[in-house]
């Protein structure tokens, strides 16, 4: 009989910890015993795995003892607190907050792209940005073949990815403009209704959103590339599930968009949609739900040497967040040893 | 007495159309008479101008005797078939196709890029694409102060680009979709509500749009600059009024976005929202119905050399089509001698 583990989801009631539980169903992650962990203000509520109904408990001291894995997705100072502590209680942490990422003692990992820097952890593996992950799937293959040297990306990033409030803020707005009834927006600082709004997270001194920096210094860190340059525009749109982006390419040697193409239909976790002619390329609301980075709109950059640019879309909850850190999770427990934990205790640090 | 003008405006009930009567009397155009013409679907419908209803006439032969110019927003088959018409009958053309774009006889204008070329007019002056209004008019101050040797753009474009069947599908879908209703899309090849579509005018052989390359080949025609180079991924959002565009610059010489920022705040028809820290930054809920060009989010693009990065947005109907037409026909009643016509004959040629 093969192993199972015992799994703890911290924030399981959001969005993406839901997606996570979903996933760890959906992809048969051997699972012996669920422990569904959030706050105080969470707590109680109920979630359904495997088709039982679990209670939701409230994490604190304790809370990670006899667990194998947690899949952590409750906010960056929920990371920064406990993901220590479910280490020293010999839990292996993979969390996707932004917490912990830049820290040297932490593996960034997407399993297409890395998986290898899985080995090199100590209690806590850190899940890359949503819009970092879909963009890295899908340029792996190429960087592999060709090399990149620079990256432009803009993003249309869904609401999902603020959580469940951004989910209900898009809905709500949109039945009131329809009634033309006044809109507060709350979860964004502008209407995001029938908008475009050029602000995801925070902005820093350089006029840059964090977002966009993460993209930035998460693609330097998974590609383990400290010349690889990245400029990114990232752009919250009335979307309620799957991230788009239009990204740019300039590869050390040539590579044609043909080859791309064949390079990408035989990438792992890649599904190349690209026939225009029949209005084929990837859709959020066709990406939504799945598990896959979809790839179109392969096509050279004539305004520079060794140019590439491409359509690049997927599920931020799936890949972009759940499905990522399961695979992570399934990484863990492939080979063996990998679930040991030597952490050397303290809190995030930047790289 | 000023001088006033007899003004047609052909496609007169269409979403431009009803701009330009709008922004003619707005903007104080010094009209004459006013003369709405539309094919036979439309005419004999009613359109408002200064307080009056006037009756749309159909288009044919002898309507354009006796205006001294027509604004012509009525699709590439109208223009192609009744701009030289018209500039046979002695009135100036102001087309908002694409048809005569690339003709080397017509000037292709935006008045605060270019005013000086509608001097070589010959009886048809081209309205550029919409999103390349927007981009050049941003553009523009630092061309003209640094050079720029390349653009990289991503577009952001309301759904009013495709006219008022536009507006109404995602308005419907949108309806539809709340109400759990199935959808058929009409106007475009995939769902718009709630969705991305990197599909934007047809494909063309080099997996480009025509749209992509509007931007691309009118770019090199207003700057007057064959060694510009652009590369442009044009994509609909869910959004009715106003384009939004990420655009990437490398300029010939370096330019800090400081000083990016002080030219653009000086530059004709841009107004600078650009204060991350306070979420000021160009909105296409806020740039609907205003005729000028918001520029904001002007940062360095660190990942080349002279590399600017900056989000621009405009009213796609009114800066991007309506207002622009209406400016061009005040620079050529502004000027003596300009309202002559000597059109060659022949159909549109390409360049």
């Amino acid at each position: 009989m093969p192993a199972e583990y015992s799994v703890g989801v911290l924030g399981a009631t959001g969005a993406v910890g839901r997606e996570m539980l979903r996933s760890l169903q959906d992809r048969g992650f051997p699972v012996k015993s669920l422990r569904p962990l959030a706050s105080s203000r969470s707590a109680g509520s109920k979630v359904e795995f495997d088709g039982q109904e679990l209670t939701v408990l409230e994490a604190g001291p304790g809370s990670f003892e006899g667990l194998d894995i947690a899949l952590f997705s409750a906010g960056g100072a929920a990371s920064a607190r406990f993901a220590p502590e479910a280490a020293a209680a010999g839990c292996v942490v993979v969390d996707n907050s932004s917490c912990w990422r830049q820290d040297p003692r932490v593996p960034l990992v997407i399993p297409e792209v890395n998986a290898g820097a899985v080995r090199r952890h100590k209690g806590i593996i850190a899940n890359p940005n949503c819009s970092t992950i879909q963009m890295l799937v899908a340029l792996k293959p190429i960087y592999d073949a060709v090399g990149i040297r620079r990256i432009v990306v803009s993003t249309y990033q869904a609401v999902s990815g603020t959580g469940q409030k951004g989910v209900e803020e898009l809905s709500e707005q949109t039945r009131k403009l329809f009634r033309s009834e006044e809109i507060a927006p709350k979860v964004y600082p502008h209407r995001i209704a029938f908008n475009c709004l050029p602000h995801v997270d925070v902005f820093l001194e350089n006029g840059y959103t964090k977002e966009e920096m993460k993209m930035v210094n998460e693609t330097v860190k998974i590609f383990d590339d400290p010349n690889i340059k990245v400029s990114a525009t990232c752009v919250r749109v009335p979307v309620f599930y799957g991230h788009s982006e239009a990204v740019w390419i300039e590869t050390g040697r040539p590579i044609k968009p043909e080859a791309a193409r064949e390079l990408l239909m035989r990438a792992p976790g890649v599904l190349v949609q690209d026939d225009p002619a029949s209005a084929l390329y990837p859709l959020a609301s066709e990406a939504a739900g799945r598990e896959e980075v979809f790839v179109g709109r392969i096509r050279s950059d004539f305004s520079c040497e060794n140019g590439l640019t491409m359509w690049v879309v997927a599920d931020n909850l799936k890949k972009g967040a759940a499905t990522n850190a399961v695979e992570i999770a399934e990484l863990l427990v492939r080979a063996p040893g990998l679930l040991s934990v030597d952490w050397p205790a303290g809190p995030p640090v930047s790289a």
